[in-house]
């Protein structure tokens, strides 16, 4: 794409290609031209799919959370129960669900929207659409993918609070929505 | 790097090369070796230096926040003051200082480290390191580097926190802060 497309704010596209175009990897080049003239002449876009994450949560209050090894930061660590919105997916909600049930065995229960977020709107074009479950219950065994090996843990209330105080939940997307949580559900 | 590297919880690499290496995206391939013997062929690991940003408030309880397009989205949202940590500042909370006043004008008060994040685990290898500063007061104009359009708005606690329900903020690494501040910060 080499003619000029106008974006909101004044900035501009001169040019566009892609870099790598593959599962997991999909990277544009583009030169910007910003409202003062300015020229950026390589900026990234990563390309993703949408994302989804769940606070879930059973019926006598336990949260339901996931333990994985993350190679990027080389290290392990409690996360909510997410992953990717396939085109397969009806619905972000189905997808969460489908998600639980694949990682977790937890399914059924009474789900709201509980955020919609964008992972990083400067580099990256996708969103994560955060949801809330309470009263999931156990309905079937684990069927992680094999490029997974997830363990599921139920922690309550207070031990949920310790952990986001003591480092034991790191990734940016599921802070957000469980901060929330303990800002608005009294 | 050809030669097997062993990992937390039984991973390994079992080789590794750089797909891209220049200012902004840098771009690592790995084979990765599953504690279960899964191959994963190609895993992609984005290496990033570390980020800052900081809830900035004035004396009279306003908070600092700036407005910018962002290229990736196609949109504008409000945002924390944010930014890149560089190897001449001493320290992350020196960085967040330094972004808070060429960006805003803003300087002094009070800083405290608020919490320590992993924008994706999974994908990105750096974190951000988030502050909180009180009374901070506006000490200088503006400097933007001339790669950024930023424009700068105060709001008080009420309007902030409709902004965080209403969609005006919608960046993860802002979001997990700012919610854990009216988490805590009553």
């Amino acid at each position: 794409m080499n003619h000029e497309r106008n974006l909101p704010e004044g900035w501009s596209v001169l040019s566009s290609q892609y870099l790598q175009h593959e599962a997991w990897l999909t990277v544009r080049c583009e030169q910007l031209k910003l409202p003062n003239g300015h020229i950026i002449p390589r900026y990234f876009v990563l390309e993703y799919p949408d994302w989804v994450n769940t606070i879930a949560m059973t019926p006598d209050g336990q949260f339901v959370l996931v333990r994985q090894y993350r190679h990027a930061i080389g290290g392990t660590a409690y996360e909510l129960c997410a992953g990717v919105a396939d085109p397969t997916d009806a619905t972000p909600m189905e997808a969460a669900r489908r998600e639980l049930l694949e990682e977790t065995g937890y399914g059924g229960g009474e789900w709201i929207p509980w955020m919609q977020i964008a992972p990083n709107p400067a580099t990256s074009d996708n969103w994560v659409h955060c949801f809330l479950a309470r009263k999931v219950e156990k309905i079937a065994a684990p069927k992680p993918e094999p490029s997974e090996q997830i363990s599921v843990h139920l922690f309550d209330r207070k031990q949920l609070k310790a952990m986001l105080l003591d480092g034991s939940i790191i990734q940016a997307t599921h802070l957000a929505p469980l901060w929330k949580f303990f800002a608005e559900e009294r």
